[in-house]
This record gives structure tokens, C-alpha cells and sequence, in this order.
């Protein structure tokens, strides 16, 4: 009976999701919409935005302070929803941890390698992303003859951050990084930040209807369904609900991810609250 | 006799310069230029970077950080060699010091109310500096008549570091961020952020050769060199030079720092160390 209530306590915890930033936002968004009862604990890393251009071990240092935050609001399984930290930190911290963890790498390679035919796939995302080489590696484990060509587009960030989402520069600045990819013939690009989802049509335009645009936000919401349920973690929504379901903490400027986040969220948030997230 | 030897060591000791990242160098440059005699310590806070963006109270706690750093290195003075950083953190921290410290945007504030004849002024630099309305506040300390029209322009630091500095999109965006400035008629423009002397001639472009371009760096050096002599703090060159003369710390990727150095700054740069500045 006590094994029941813990285990029911656990189901009714929080998720945690973290990023550098808003980027996450747009996997939070996913996970809101294809697991509608889930708890949400947010917490974007304002103060030390962006990681794109960090190195790893400062990524993982940073990576570990949050992920000590987060354990202090009871969640019961983590989304590093960054692709950079996913990258640099997710093998590193999985070992230092007891609860699921999960990444956005490894979900959009997967969709990635189902999706090309030509076995020659796209990846952009930020300086470190790239680096790292992380695509490659996911997707050669799947498919050793798959060819991954990777690309860093650092202004992507700033440009979406300026939100000239739609805009005759970032159509160029696109044109600029994306036509190496084009000439090289992938048939599927992997949107390998969470930034650029927001940047979707601007990379339809210039890479054509013929190559699929993977987002990885939506496959690791489906993984984390899959985690959850797996792990007799997933809420059934069979405990009540006390307190406010999404809570959104960054680490610097509230006030202004606020307003990001309620252009891009199918709902508005109410408060955001800033830490001190160095003392974790 | 001690007390002029302890003069002599102190005279010796160097110039603390410090920056959000690779911006400072700049200024590090004309102080280099200047006072050929001073030894210098920098330290970018590269793990942090950018400041442009965050809230006044995270960039006075880096700041202190950074003041305590550079304290353990034995400086006689400081520069704050980040507009962004002397708009929100100069004032607090000038309190709780005793050496002498100084930021650049008194410096740029002063030069560009003796050059100009139509009491327009424009002032561009980081979300930060333009809203903490800094450069007005001095500028109308000197002249109450001056107007003074600040613009933010968040993408020319990404377009900095992305080495796009003679490039048709810089140009776009500079025609995009600066055509409401033309348009008031100012006759002189600050470059309030350090790293903005490096899009000089995109700038006086779009801007035409009428309007007189500041660098708040070169004027920062000459009030450096000031300050020293007033506090009989100036390098004579009376004592021996121990150990390296200009030294560079940052808080990350080290190595990508000193490429950049190296573009910029008059001679070549060893080393570079990567200190943890969360410490300080």
C-alpha cells in the first residue's frame, strides 16, 4: 500500500527540461502537447547563454549545477533539451544520476536515418554541436554507410533571438550556410538546434520541398513518453494536482523569457522565476 | 628609501583590463599603442559572454568576480573595457575598491560632446548599454542642450565573431540598424561597444563621411595614462621587467581566444589560461 502511494507520488512529480536558453521551449512545447498531464519544470540557463561556442567541460560544469537545481523541485525524469549539452554533457551526467535521462540527439537520429533514402543527411547546428561530431556517431551506429555533413550556423541564434524570423537577411545568411548541403545532395536536414525549428520556413525555402526537415523536439517527446511509461513513471493523472503545473525558473531577465516563451507556448505562462543557478 | 621602493614596485605592477570577451581587446590595443612602458593583465569572460543582453544585477556580481581576480594578480588599476559592464557595474563597484578603475563610456561620452556642432549625438551598442541610457547621462552632464539617440544593434557582435566584417549582409544590417540614426541627423556616433571599431568602415558606409565616427578605446587610454600620472601610479621603466609583459585569462576556450588576439592585437599572444572565475 505504501509501495502504491510512493509510486503514485512519483507519477505525479515534474519532468524536468533545461536549456541554454528559450530554445528548449520549443521541445517543452511538444512535450505539452503529446503528454498533456505531465508536470512541467523548465529551467533555461539566461545568465550564461548561449553554449553553442563553450567549450565541454564548461558545458559540463554548467550542465551539473543545473541538473543538481532541478533535483531540488523533485522531478522524476530530465530532458536536456539543448543539443550542445546534449552533445557535450548527456554521457558524462547519465552516469552521475539515478533518474531517466534523455537528450535530443540521439531521438533526431534516429528519425533521421528512417527518413533518408539517399544515405546522405544534413545536420546544423551550433559551433559545439558540430564539433562534436554526436550525429555522426548516432547515426553510424544505426547505419555505418549513412554520410553525415555538418554544419555551424552561428548567427541562427542571434537572428532568431532579433526575431527577424521571416526577414530578407536571415534568407541570406541561410543561403550562405545551407548551399554547401544543397550542392552536397542530402535528402534530409536535421534542425540540430532548438533555435532553429523557429527558423523552419526560411530553411524550406532555401533547401526545397524535396529534403525533409528533421525537428528533434518532436521525436523526444515520444521518447519520453516511451521512458516514462517504461519506467511506471508516466502520470495517469490519478493524484490531484497541487500547485502550478508548468513552473519556469532562468537564471537571468525573467521578465524577458517570459515574453518569449508566450510567443511561443499554446499557452501563457503566468510567472517565471529567477535563481542564483552558480550556488547549485 | 622603503617607501619609494614600494612606489617604484607599484609603478611596476600592472593595468587589470577586463572585457565580457574579445571586445576589450580593442581596447587593450590603444593602451598597448599608448603606454608602450605598462605591463597588462586581460581576462575575457568567455564563458559568460555576451553581457549585451543580461540584467545589471548578473553583470555587477561578474563584475566583482572579475575585480577579485584580477585583485590576486597584484593590478595598480582598472578598465572596464566592456561598455556594457561600465554602464551597469562601474558606479557599484568604484565604491568598494581602492585602486583606481575607470570604464569607457565617460571617456567616449567626453570626445563625442567636443566633436559635435549640431548637438546630435548617436550612440550605438549592445540591448544593455542603450537602455541604461548611460551615454545621455554623461553627455548631459556636459552640455544639458545635446540630444542624444541610442540604438541597439544585438547582430553586430555575432557578425563580429563570425568574421563577417566586410560582407554585403554586414552591410545590410548596419543599413537596417543605423538608417533611423541618418535620418535625425546626427553628426557623431559613438561605437559603444568595444567590439564595434572592427565594423568601422561598414559603418562609415552606410553613415557617409559627415559623421564623425568615436572610438571610445583611444580616449580611454589617454585618460588611463592620466590616471597613473595623477596617482603616480605611471610604468618609468625604472624597475625590471619580471615574468611576461601582458598577460591574457579567460574564463573558456582559451585557444579560440588567442586566434582572435592575434587578428587583432599588434603582436603575437603565447599563452592563454582558462581560469574557473565562479571561484572569485
Amino acid at each position: 500500500m505504501e509501495k502504491k502511494k510512493n509510486q503514485m507520488d512519483l507519477r505525479n512529480a515534474p519532468v524536468g527540461i533545461f536549456d541554454s536558453g528559450v530554445g528548449g521551449l520549443t521541445v517543452a512545447r511538444e512535450v505539452m502537447r503529446n503528454m498533456p498531464q505531465e508536470r512541467i519544470v523548465y529551467f533555461g540557463d539566461t545568465a550564461r547563454v548561449p553554449y553553442g561556442s563553450k567549450s565541454k567541460e564548461t558545458i559540463i560544469r554548467y550542465s551539473r549545477q543545473i541538473i543538481r537545481f532541478l533535483m531540488t523541485r523533485g522531478v522524476k525524469a530530465i530532458v536536456v533539451a539543448c543539443n550542445t549539452a546534449s552533445a557535450f554533457a548527456l554521457e558524462e551526467i547519465k552516469k552521475e544520476i539515478e533518474i531517466p535521462i534523455l537528450g535530443v540527439v540521439q531521438p533526431g537520429a534516429k528519425v533521421a536515418c528512417a527518413a533518408t533514402k539517399n544515405k546522405k543527411i544534413g545536420v546544423i547546428g551550433t559551433e559545439g554541436t558540430v564539433r562534436s561530431q554526436i550525429y555522426t556517431k548516432f547515426v553510424q551506429q544505426w547505419d555505418p554507410e549513412i554520410q553525415v555533413i555538418g554544419k555551424a550556423c552561428p548567427l541562427f541564434v542571434p537572428l532568431v533571438e532579433e526575431g527577424w524570423l521571416k526577414d530578407p537577411v536571415t534568407d541570406e545568411v541561410a543561403q550562405r550556410y545551407l548551399s554547401e548541403l544543397k550542392e552536397k545532395g542530402i535528402d534530409t536536414l536535421v534542425l540540430g538546434c532548438t533555435h532553429y525549428p523557429l527558423l523552419r520556413s526560411t530553411v524550406r525555402k532555401v533547401m526545397g520541398d524535396e529534403v525533409t526537415l528533421v525537428n528533434p523536439a518532436y521525436e523526444t517527446a515520444l521518447e519520453l513518453r516511451e521512458l516514462l511509461c517504461a519506467n511506471e513513471l508516466d502520470n495517469r493523472g490519478e493524484s490531484e494536482q497541487n500547485g502550478e503545473k508548468y513552473q519556469f525558473f532562468v537564471s537571468d531577465a525573467a521578465d524577458k523569457f517570459k515574453q518569449f516563451a508566450n510567443s511561443i507556448l499554446p499557452y501563457d505562462i503566468e510567472t517565471t522565476k529567477q535563481i542564483q543557478i552558480e550556488e547549485f
